[in-house]
């Protein structure tokens, strides 16, 4: 079953060559306009590119512009805005330049070359040291790495972005180099409890607070899996189980998620027979990184206003399609009495009694004693989840972004309203959603 | 005001020969049909009327016919039913006559005539030393007792039956016995805590469960407290303290609740915007102590099923009007969705999981993990309330009585079907349960 992973995502020979030759172009390029300018930069193609760890339709080519700790950063941002004339400006920690160049996506990252990850001026710098690391050490374990990749990105483990919070690659390899096979990797996963601990240089206990702790060999302090959720973690321990058990290329190439068509949608929603309320806007033009956790920080708030107000959620959902985010929030119960109890000072507070009695002074019911304590029953102003949560989207704690583009204007879709979005992304991510299937065992 | 009080509720000289004639005029009856049947049998009043503690406009007399504890008790039930062709028997720990003699309620009640309280063959022939402890100590506190007296009526704490759960005429002799006065018991009422301990003859400490523990004179292993409820003991503290700052007619004599006309009802449960289901059945017949405590946990049991099933109470009540009994329940959310979660085991679990899955094998989503546990998503088969009660109400459980009642036919009303019910009584304690006002201060 291995080799006929491989032979679907292991790159071929004339792939690899395309790939060095677009990055030799690249970096000469860069050569050339650094010394026009008189400038002392050291280009390097790092990540998995330079480590033979990148599956095969993958196009992504990572490049750093390494200078001087003492020089000028911005100058090599300069020199990576004139590689390509089809490009982009993002920011992460730092400002880099994201190209098209012959079909692949090209990052160019300015970096200090700093003499050890202890003097780091920057988080990027560190990556020259984990491409350092990795490549002289996974010589002949390449296809264990892409294995393992494959495998977490089937089961939907794969990714350090904050979007994820699943495995980087630099993690796949350590695991590897640790484990010592894709095999062993997932034996050892199936046995992971809450809390684990791998320390591959032997730096001694970190303190951490994260569920899975792997010691960054070049950087003792830092923890290469504190982006990886608890969630992921034990997705990625339970498929390695029930792999074990019963082994089908299905946790590598899981069958393709499908846009569901109308009549799907309103199926769905008709046999759930729960209340979607969906909140569509238009998303703040940052980066993931930056808006996802937004989204799920929106997210957690409006889960916690509608529950905090007697209503019950079954599940949620946030994330952005195309030019759009929303947050999805699938209720148990959306409608509520109009009447709801108001709970009062303990029967002996007597003087607590006479404020919260004259603060209630026309009750619908009460004031009557239960559980020890003063009741009234008054009428609640929302007996809708859809409707409180119209009036207090704008009061929600969201973060900087996220605020100014709900409060710029935002649909509040609910139940078959949400087929009203017909977009082809959207709907896929729906799919998603309803199924919810995850390999566990 | 005290005096405005007693005006109402302390009897005339003529009530009182009246009441003594007719008591006296029932005993020598009895004497007469004991000699007959040549019975040795002491009849006695006992109770309030014996001890000038009962209230005006209250024509009950306790009348108990005492046997030698080696004799047969049923010749004394059998003279019981020969005072009046008007009875009726009943029924709580031992058999007794219920008849109407001149007006008078009379209860006959035969008991054992036992030397000491400490070896009683029933709890009825404690009842005696009662009468003969208060007579001689009482005198000159009667009106105390009768104020006393009322006003636990009048805030609704008066009575232990165990429909109500509130205090005996015998306890309220005693708290006056103990504090001094009506004023003074409920100054210490206002003080009281959670648990309280009142020995009047310094018997000694004894362990109860009870909030209120009063250690009976007559018989120091009993609790004369142990029928109140903590909910009855509260409302008398917090009505002791709110009558002490702002004292009033109302207290005693609280406005009379009229039953609802079928328009204010719909106008209530429209205001309210609750679902009310109410459970509508032929009362069994059996004496209220034993009716009601299978009502009320026929009422706990439907509440648990309930909210166990996901659904939420606001409150609810139970109780009787003419030969019908009802559970009413009134939901803040009565409907579900019909897709539910179903928690499973946690991750690490293995072979439970696998049995887990093996049982729902065709979810509406998942298996997936959330929370460290495997999840599914499936239909419920309820997702109304009435529906869940309607389908369960014959698995509660429910007490000996209470079960052939409902199983042997019930009706279920929900929201304005409720108003099909005509009956004034029943329209009294509607309006009851909607105002659900105590005094608290």
């Amino acid at each position: 079953m291995q080799d006929e992973v491989l032979k679907r995502v292991k790159p071929s020979p004339e792939d690899r060559s395309r790939l060095l030759e677009a990055s030799n172009i690249i970096l000469s390029q860069i050569d050339k306009l650094a010394k026009e300018r008189g400038l002392s930069l050291k280009a390097m193609l790092v990540g998995s590119a330079a480590r033979d760890t990148w599956l095969a339709g993958d196009h992504d080519l990572d490049i750093f512009l390494g200078v001087s700790p003492d020089a000028d950063i911005t100058a090599a941002l300069e020199v990576a805005r004139l590689v390509s004339p089809e490009y982009e400006e993002k920011y992460a920690e730092h400002a880099y330049v994201h190209a098209k160049v012959n079909g692949f996506d090209v990052d160019l990252v300015p970096c200090y070359l700093v003499d050890d990850p202890a003097h780091l001026k920057s988080a990027v710098d560190r990556t020259p040291f984990h491409t350092k690391y990795v490549s002289s050490r996974i010589v002949g374990r390449e296809d264990d790495v892409l294995l393992l990749k494959q495998f977490m990105k089937g089961v939907g483990v794969y990714g350090s972005e904050l979007k994820v919070g699943g495995f980087s690659g630099y993690l796949t390899e350590l695991l590897v180099l640790s484990y010592g096979s894709f095999a062993e990797v997932l034996r050892a996963a199936s046995g992971w409890k809450a809390c684990e601990f791998l320390d591959p240089e032997g730096h001694g206990k970190l303190e951490h607070a994260e569920p899975l702790v792997v010691v960054d060999p070049v950087d003792p302090k830092r923890n290469v899996a504190a982006a990886l959720t608890s969630d992921k973690m034990q997705q990625f321990a339970s498929a390695s189980r029930s792999f074990l058990v019963a082994p089908s290329l299905d946790f590598f190439f899981p069958a393709k998620v499908m846009p569901l068509s109308d009549e799907e949608l309103l199926g769905l929603i008709n046999r759930r027979g729960s209340q979607i309320i969906l909140v569509d806007f238009q998303a703040p033009r940052v980066v993931e990184d930056i808006l996802y956790p937004q989204l799920y920080k929106a997210e957690e708030s409006a889960k916690a206003l509608l529950e905090r107000n007697g209503f019950r959620l079954l599940r949620s959902d946030a994330g952005s399609y195309r030019d759009r985010a929303f947050l999805l929030l699938e209720m148990e119960v959306w409608e509520l009495s109009r009447v709801s109890r108001r709970t009062g000072p303990p029967v002996s507070e007597a003087e607590h009694i006479s404020r919260f009695l004259a603060a209630h002074d026309k009750p619908l019911s009460g004031p009557y004693i239960a559980e020890g304590r003063v009741m009234v029953e008054v009428p609640r102003q929302y007996t809708r989840a859809e409707d409180l949560l119209a009036a207090q989207i704008g009061n929600l704690a969201l973060g900087k972004h996220l605020s100014g583009a709900i409060r710029g204007g935002h649909n509040m879709l609910v139940g078959p309203q949400v087929a009203e979005i017909k977009d082809d992304c959207f709907r896929t991510i729906l799919a998603r959603y309803f199924l919810a299937k995850q390999r566990v065992g």
